[in-house]
């Protein structure tokens, strides 16, 4: 597969799923809630989450229809961590994909409970009264339950909220972005896979590819806070340096950090061809796209 | 059964429900977000949701191991809601059952992700790896998802939200409070009764029953509110006339306020002796507590 083909696939993706997600999210919920819902989930985003699920079902042979439904649960929870993380009792920020962000927009109170109806809308698209086998609907809930709560994103973010003005070591640091990003985008790639037929080596060997693609996603991000302007990243810049929030870049250099993405990303590669599946060429180029925004 | 034996199967349930939600709610979620977790969920309250769900199964003769876990569930869902709802953007209030409040005691960034993180334990709790059969899990999470989300729950705050200083008239009032406290209570009663094989009139009839139930807690919720003092109630008293928000005292007035749970009463025995099934008397005498703290 060339980039072009890459690119078309990526395209042609994102327009389903972005579809769907419209489909989804209801304009109609009372009392301005959908508007703010609607406002901080379908503004736009890279959609890595979405398109590792649907690279990963792709790969496996799996069925679209329940991998559909999963990638849109996955961005609804990305979506109101992001909404409830922006807000001003946590990170405090105003400017989010180059607007203005949900509780500036529609105040805090509409804003957390957005957040929280969002969470329970990517339950409920996981579990619609058919189109998806009852068991997968269980298994996919399972997985995203897991990722998203206390031993995943939600604990990375409580370490994070105890660990500003601190100084951690790189181990520490590594378990903290595992579990705040990592675990979701594992999470992702494990929901794809069980859309389809996969062998538990299949299985296990993209569940590896998830997790040194999510390291290497925060690597670069951190990467990113420090070499890039507010408007390049629609988001305000310098911001964990800022809050004294410790960073790969902080703990091991700009040039240390550098060398880690591209060392997560060959990790990544090598997990893929362990998979034993035929074309895993999306979720190759996908790794490619999370490491290349450095270079 | 009699008063004595009513209190007996509460005391005993009860009992069974703190040990397995204790077990559920981690003490080793990091960063004190598990402490946050546990104070908010295992500080005591009424459990009228569990003691629905588990009633409600009872009466079906359903599967007791999945009902404590969708009791659980519930309860946690009930729980996020309360720590949300406490915090300063939205009714501030600083004490809830004779305790501070949870963002009192750990903070409101803490507090927000310990919400968060409840609501993802909710549906972890209801996807086990074994011990209940794919399907009624999937059943369950889609139950739990729909009542908590944006035509739930969380969409009756939100009409809370805008209703401030308003007049309503008792049709939207109506509305407002099936959605932020009726349908939860309501999804109580048909999640215990999916844990069972019950016919399609029996869950028909239990949901009437749970709709009847829901309105009925919440005019003796505003009841009290006028007329008991905080020290009785746990929080804040006279909390929404002071905040000006319409309830069914100042839209009814108090005694057509008392008349109508006496009523909704009524209509919920009614519901379960539509039912069909042949003990349903735990689910009887909930109703009667449920409307009995005003009289």
């Amino acid at each position: 597969m060339d980039a072009k083909d890459f690119d078309h696939w990526v395209d042609t993706s994102l327009s389903a799923f972005e579809a769907a997600l419209d489909g989804l999210v209801p304009a109609s919920a009372p009392a301005g809630l959908g508007e703010a819902m609607r406002y901080a989930v379908l503004g736009g985003g890279k959609r890595l989450r979405p398109l590792l699920v649907l690279a990963s079902c792709a790969a496996v042979g799996g069925d679209r229809f329940a991998a559909m439904r999963a990638a849109c649960a996955v961005e609804l929870i990305h979506a109101y961590s992001l909404v409830h993380d922006d807000m001003p009792c946590m990170d405090n920020d105003v400017m989010r994909r180059g607007k203005p962000t949900t509780h500036v927009a529609f105040g805090e109170a509409q804003a957390m409970l957005a957040g929280d109806a969002m969470q329970a809308l990517a339950f409920d698209v996981l579990t619609p009264d058919d189109g998806i086998a009852p068991a997968l609907q269980a298994r996919l809930c399972a997985l995203l339950a897991r990722s998203s709560g206390y031993d995943g994103m939600a604990g990375g973010q409580a370490i994070d909220l105890a660990s500003i003005g601190k100084q951690l070591d790189e181990c520490t640091l590594r378990d903290m972005h595992r579990r705040k990003t990592g675990v979701l985008l594992q999470a992702s790639v494990v929901m794809g896979a069980a859309c389809g037929p996969a062998s538990a080596q299949a299985t296990q060997a993209l569940s590896e590819y998830g997790a040194a693609l999510g390291l290497a996603f925060q690597v670069v991000d951190d990467i990113l806070d420090v070499t890039q302007e507010s408007h390049v990243l629609g988001k305000t810049a310098g911001k964990d340096q800022d809050a004294n929030k410790p960073t790969y870049v902080s703990v091991l250099g700009l040039g240390a950090a550098r060398t880690l993405a591209q060392d997560l990303r060959a990790q990544a590669k090598r997990a893929l061809a362990a998979t034993g599946l035929a074309d895993v060429s999306h979720l190759s180029l996908l790794a490619d796209s999370v490491v290349e925004r450095v270079n």
